[in-house]
């Protein structure tokens, strides 16, 4: 990802500790937050400096090597985070195979990382071929290079798209409670691809009067039967393009389906805290007597989605995959 | 409606102007705005100092008052403030009529007034027969007491139902942009009626979860087709609702009913400025390069509709109402 002009990557592993680009601090300002501990760690991921599944893996990754003296409270730690990515527990047993095999702790959590990049590149290469000219396309939250440490997963064909010269129009929702959407405009305005910000509510309007062609979302993890959870609000955006007939499709890389989890009901939603709707940029949105429930995810059933597409092909199904 | 225990409406008509209460500045401060003339009177409307269909009514009538020597002029500046809601032109063609069959201006107005107050309250007594002990009621925007000068549309089934002693939760949507559902979050606060405020993004998870058995919202508009135009968003919960097989109400007096319109798809709909979505609470929620569409309202077809509540009856369908 490009940011004034140079190549920057979501996090980094330098003299011992990690660097994430402040994703609380974002769109407003550019700064960089620094864990050389596993609870620093720990606390990036639960805390939201960094977030996006791809990311978080990642985050975990380099969080093993912070900790790999002590690999079995390390994991332990980590694990707590954030119980509805998929990706950090696929991370951290990965990690946890690679240094019990003998490898250095970093050089496996960098060729990890690699891997994530390059899987997104690829999501972004076979994503690209579903987009035509002249096509407006919806996007929830932001599963972009901030949430992937480049590339992201439903940018991704974005990214190649418009590298391609492909004309484009995209529609970012707003994401409430956090405004991740704001990090979508974020990226998109560094890459110059047209686009608006909308509110969540407006989303379906668009649909409806037939201003939407296509919707692309990430996920926080697919399980067995094809259903998905994301950012609160998926669910929404999913069962008002089936309505009007605009496929949905999924962007996420096969380390984000979860095969031994059967169905969509089976997967735990974090419900988060109170501040995060009653404050946006530090700013009070709500009174103080105002009560909220708060729910951080939702799942979409299977039967909204027209496809996943993976860094290895898209797929209607699950089974097309050929990971059962 | 009480406020810190004393009887207020949302406006009344005081020593030659009109006093409302200055909607913009809710939750957060209780504050007033008079307006002395027509101009004052349409920047209220137009700046929503005081909004939803029903109260834009009552505004108009009273601007009538204001105006009452340049009839013409003051009925074409008063139009011209918010094109969706139908109440506007009903009240000002309404009080045409009365003033020009020779009938005080203010004692037009004031009856006006009190009967659409005498109409919420009866849509509130007849749509109260539909609450249930231990149900949970979504809602969207503010269709309350502030909306209607006294009791509501949406809400006035909660407040006959509280009073009545029955025990019911609502959800109220935050409804972004302009975050409505904080004077819904206010005005049941001042009830005592359990509820919390939910990201409009929530609503879908918490219908396909089963813990919302209902949706009542207001109207802005109801065509003779059934098809009615409501605060953006009010589509996509509708169509959430349908899916999970949640009834869907509108509750709007006979004035929202315009049968001069075939079909949802001749509402116009107004796009509004960056700054409702760009600022909340006068502060800045969205950096200053962000772009944003920012449509309003939109259309819910009829088939998402289980019932209109009117303050006659309950109808499935508009034909029922014996209004064509």
């Amino acid at each position: 990802m490009k940011i004034e002009g140079k190549d920057v990557r979501a996090m980094w592993f330098e003299k011992g500790a990690i660097k994430f680009i402040d994703q609380r601090k974002l769109p407003y300002k550019l700064e960089y937050y620094t864990a050389r501990t596993v609870d620093e760690c720990a606390f990036a991921i639960k805390d939201m400096v960094i977030r996006g599944a791809p990311a978080i893996g990642a985050a975990a990754a380099y969080g093993m090597v912070l900790g790999k003296d002590k690999l079995k409270d390390t994991a332990d730690t980590l694990r707590k985070t954030r119980p509805t990515a998929y990706d950090l527990f696929y991370a951290i047993d990965h990690m946890l195979k690679q240094i019990k095999s003998g490898k250095d702790a970093l050089k496996a959590a960098d060729e990890y990382v690699e891997e994530i990049i390059d899987r997104c590149r690829r999501i972004g290469e076979i994503g690209e071929t579903l987009i035509k000219d002249n096509m407006r396309i919806l996007t929830h939250c932001n599963a972009g290079a901030l949430a992937t440490v480049d590339y992201g997963t439903a940018l991704a064909p974005f990214y190649i798209a418009h590298r391609k010269g492909k004309k484009f129009f995209v529609y970012a929702d707003e994401t409430r409670p956090r405004c991740q959407g704001l990090l979508t405009d974020w990226e998109l305005t560094q890459e110059g691809i047209p686009h608006a910000v909308i509110a969540d509510n407006a989303a379906g309007h668009f649909m409806k009067i037939g201003e939407i062609d296509m919707v692309i979302t990430g996920a926080d993890r697919i399980v067995r039967n094809g259903d998905f959870a994301n950012k609160i609000g998926t669910y929404e955006k999913a069962v008002c393009a089936k309505e009007n007939n605009i496929p949905f499709y999924v962007a996420a890389p096969i380390s984000t389906f979860d095969m031994t989890i059967k169905s969509g009901n089976d997967i735990t939603i974090e419900e988060r805290s109170r501040d995060e709707l009653a404050f946006i940029n530090n700013a009070k949105v709500m009174p103080d007597y105002t009560q909220v429930r708060n729910p951080a995810f939702d799942v979409t059933p299977a039967k909204y989605v027209a496809g996943y597409i993976t860094e290895e092909k898209i797929v209607e199904k699950i089974e097309d995959l050929g990971i059962y």
